[in-house]
């Protein structure tokens, strides 16, 4: 079997270790996640790597350099998932990583490579994401909550000096297939605005209610929405959705009396951002309104992004959070997405294309020869 | 006390028979529908009548002609009421009509008056509207599925010969309120149709997916809600709404997938209301629809329409059903309104004026006296 198969076939295997039978869902600490752990670390093994899983859940596979207290290049990704998820988001990068490694066929770099699978980014078993990672930087708050031991984690933190964080993961949208690629650079992780708007208007008889004495909130929002569409299209690189919507009282023959909606916001500059946000609001003259959300836009390191673009020259930003996101904090990260045929994701129908595998393991080794020969 | 105070007194007291403490809320044969049934048997006697319930549970109170065998006005309206009713809607036509003979004061005139309190208007209890009216013209169909007994039925269908029907009722709507008037005579019970219509897109990450890239549910539905607002206010006398709407999955950071909404139209002309709902429909491009409701328009008795619109000359069309739109099959049927501060119904805070009470007594006796001298 060749590499780039060989990748696909481990994550589907990995996919079968589930807690829900006939679908793949595997949160953090579960009894599924320690099987994936026993098969990753099985062939960690076997690549030259000493395994261990440390104080946050995390699976750590440390592949020595020529020579000891040389820095550490991570690459990792996540091992949980969404409920009814698909087989290769997150998981795919660890399985890319020790890929990688075995492609080293033992030939020691200047560098140690430690491969890293994330105990929990998606945040489903305790409703708050990048367990795993903010783990690793050390910046994981109030641990016992997560039935971490606070006295333990700082073991799991990523030793120095490291010369940085790699991560491959499914684009989980339809760009690089929109555009025939298959390979895409994240530069940046866009920052994000959630807020929930509410619009009140006077709920009335469907029937008896002319149309020049009604306040329908419904068609306010309606209104707003058409806005939001408009107002996004012509923000270049800006997305704007209303995802959420709820009508009072919601029946055919009153005329709604209230609607709450949600916006998400995103965009790779904070200020282009929350321009935006400002506008829509003002659009909206919504009754009353809530930021839950004002997350910046994290960019990603030059350095390691232009070595990753000499194989794939497809420079885009990220629209969903990743661990490199959280990672970028503390060390140099680079995150190359591999096109997801549909756009799917979060989905048992995502996918991967072997050619696709095959060209991020070409990037991957040929990122790995670049940090080895330059200075 | 006066008597619009009186009838606004009586209401009020019966709106104490309830099925929920703290609320109005009587529904067919209950047991606070019985309290009422005795209340108004009690005013209804005192006045003059021969009273009984009827097969379909129907109070009726009897009232004779100067001769055997006269002919017969009914006035009526319905004692049921919706969950967490006011103290009007429907009980205030049975009570005027109570007051109208008790300001007869025991003089007979050359037609009998018979008051009708019907059982079901609201079709709380079974989802199935006017079961009281239906019964009273002959035309209940099975009679079992309501706890009736068929046999019976025949007994509750009004006798002849009729001399047509009354019903006073408060508008449910703004529309006199906003013209500063008392009372409106309805020329005719406005058609309905409701349509369940869907807009399919593509739920996807409202993050990863770019705008030109999206097919956004909501976003088709909003713009339809928009045509539809648009549509209504440029055909006179046209009211449509979109009550309802459900979106898929409906999480904020989710490009909505499908959304199912309702369409409610309304006229007092057919042919525009149905010409309405095929634009409505074409513009908005639907995935999929369903016609659920096409009731046709219903023309009320010009003559005695006429004779109230000597008391109301306001003519107006109502956009709510009413037991008046039922008997109109069988007899004469004519109705007046009374305005609705702030055109509030179905609701604790349902109110009436007294001086509209009493412009409609003035009504209802002028409406007696021309009958009685007109040939």
């Amino acid at each position: 079997m060749d590499h780039a198969a060989d990748c696909i076939a481990r994550c589907r295997s990995l996919a079968l270790h589930t807690e829900e039978p006939g679908f793949t869902t595997r949160t953090f600490l579960s009894e599924p996640m320690r099987a994936v752990h026993a098969e990753l670390c099985e062939w960690m093994r076997r690549a030259g790597m000493a395994v261990k899983v440390d104080a946050a859940g995390n699976l750590r596979g440390s592949y020595p350099a020529t020579v000891p207290a040389a820095p550490v290049l991570f690459i990792g990704s996540h091992l949980d998932t969404v409920p009814h998820a698909g087989a290769f988001d997150g998981i795919l990068g660890v399985v890319i990583g020790v890929k990688l490694v075995e492609l080293l066929a033992g030939r020691r770099l200047r560098f140690g490579i430690e491969i890293v699978g994330f105990s929990d980014e998606e945040g489903v078993k305790f409703g708050f994401p990048f367990i795993g990672s903010l783990a690793l930087i050390g910046e994981l708050q109030d641990a016992r909550a997560f039935g971490l031991d606070p006295n333990e984690l700082p073991s799991a933190v990523a030793r120095e000096p490291s010369l940085g964080y790699l991560e491959f993961h499914i684009e989980q949208g339809p760009v690089l297939e929109s555009l025939g690629l298959k390979l895409g650079v994240v530069e940046a992780i866009v920052g994000q605005s959630r807020i929930e708007l509410t619009f009140k208007g006077k709920a009335g008889h469907a029937g008896t209610t002319p149309m020049h004495l009604r306040q329908d909130a419904l068609v306010k929002a309606a209104e707003w929405i058409d806005a939001v569409e408009r107002e996004a299209i012509a923000t270049e690189g800006l997305v704007a959705t209303v995802g959420r919507i709820e009508v009072q009282p919601n029946a055919p023959n009153v005329i709604p009396g209230a609607v709450k909606a949600t916006l998400d916001v995103r965009h790779r500059d904070d200020a282009v951002r929350r321009a935006a946000v400002e506008r829509l609001i003002a659009l909206a003259k919504p009754d009353h309104h809530e930021v839950r959300v004002d997350q910046p836009a994290v960019t990603l390191d030059p350095h390691l992004t232009s070595l990753l673009a000499r194989s794939a020259p497809h420079r885009m930003p990220s629209g969903a959070g990743h661990d490199a996101m959280i990672v970028a904090r503390r060390m140099p990260a680079a995150m190359l997405f591999l096109r997801s045929p549909g756009g799917l994701s979060h989905h048992p129908d995502e996918s991967v294309l072997p050619e696709d595998v095959a060209a991020a393991l070409v990037a991957g080794m040929k990122f790995l020869e670049d940090l080895e020969t330059r200075p």
